[in-house]
């Protein structure tokens, strides 16, 4: 490896500066390099890849000192991601590491959580990006496992780099003991029961978003949610081209006659 | 073909229920089907796969006759094909579509836009979805072409179904002179120059979103920004599992001294 500058980690979550998930992750990865903290002011949970498209973004600088700046922001997770890059950083990141999420981001959630959404947009500007998300939603939630697994991640990735377009979605199981890292794809499955209904003061109607999932892989799959079911600490590689190529062929004959 | 009955159209969009683009949808898509509208009471536009986690949802039933129900939705547009889907549809919708975007969701669109969070959604639920835009941010831009062909590309689509997992990217070119259709690829490529940074009134940094896409395809490809640049309306199938399988094998040496 040829000598190299003091690697610069960009660091956002979805849970807000304020979260535990990311102090805890700021404290693991402190001694790998210098960190550039760019997260939300308070939760974006379920923010997906949103970007802030009507109102302007305010930004405030919480922390310093000569490895560290922590900045908090009224964007959500990928307008951090999208300011620590244009705007506050003074050289490219070496990495973006999204988390410690407070809560699982296994599976579909790769669709809605603003978790991976900061770690998809790492991976558009070419940087090397990971997801670090606990399967414990409690907010006072042991990060000890999931501080250990991530910072070595990082390492590894810092020091091999990914293929552009390419990021991980790393999910650390809660609990004791881990028997290791498996390397899974994304489980497939549905959620159900995804509403419960009440009604406010006026007798109006309100839908809260809840739900269980429906894992529909076979026994035994190299998925995300086995991984994690039996406690490994699931590491899915995604990529940003969602361009289903196996279809292509066939989206010839189907639209064929439209003119 | 065997006899059914009259298909179920999930219809929502991001901009919202009083939006052009989706009026001129319902009118184009009314002769083929029965239709359910579940769309945000506001606009939505870059809310990506975003979910309401922390605020419940509200609707409100605006308009309906024998065969159709039109409902605004505090929420995202993800909210609305859930909400349609498990509390609003009286059987399982037929297909989604969700649009007509006022402005492009091509190539990284998809990571953005929540038109294409919508269609997603419906291939969450096993439901062939399609997802049209016109590239034309006018509010009062002339949707005729792209009506002419979102319709025929949704009669298709209900004729002939999509693969689970898979739905469509369909981008209509502004202009009076269409060339036909291409079936495309995500184009790879990157926005630049992504913030326009002011001031408020009280001296205070503001930083706007806005930004030129930098294309990084090659010349000719048969990627949907070509396919745009040359006239064509842009169907690219995209596909909900992230999973990057080419990425597997290098991950496991990548990470194999984690422990």
């Amino acid at each position: 490896m040829k000598e190299k500058k003091t690697p610069l980690i960009l660091i956002s979550n979805d849970d807000g500066v304020h979260a535990n998930g990311i102090k805890e992750l700021i404290q693991a990865l402190r001694p790998l390099g210098e960190l550039l903290v760019v997260a939300p002011d308070g939760p974006r949970s379920g923010m997906s890849g949103a970007i802030s498209s009507i109102d302007p973004l305010h930004i405030q600088l919480l922390e310093a000192d000569e490895s560290m700046k922590i900045y908090s922001c009224s964007g959500t997770p990928v307008d951090c991601i999208k300011l620590g890059i244009n705007e506050l950083a003074e050289r490219q990141p070496d990495i973006v590491v999204s988390g410690i999420n407070h809560g699982s981001n296994s599976s579909l959630c790769v669709l809605y959580s603003g978790t991976v959404g900061a770690a998809l947009e790492g991976c558009v500007f070419g940087i090397p990006s990971v997801a670090l998300s606990l399967t414990d939603y409690d907010l006072n939630a042991d990060f000890k496992h999931a501080c250990r697994y991530g910072r070595q991640i990082v390492e590894e990735v810092i020091r091999e780099g990914l293929p552009a377009g390419i990021c991980l979605n790393v999910n650390i199981p809660a609990g004791t003991t881990i028997q290791g890292i498996k390397i899974c794809t994304q489980t497939k499955g549905r959620w159900i029961k995804e509403f419960y209904k009440t009604r406010d003061e006026a007798g109006e109607e309100l839908y809260w978003l809840t739900g269980e999932f429906d894992n529909t892989e076979p026994e035994n799959d190299k998925s995300d949610e086995w991984a994690l079911a039996n406690g490994y600490v699931a590491v899915v590689p995604i990529q940003i081209d969602m361009t289903a190529y196996t279809m292509i062929e066939r989206l010839h004959e189907i639209l064929s006659d439209c003119r």
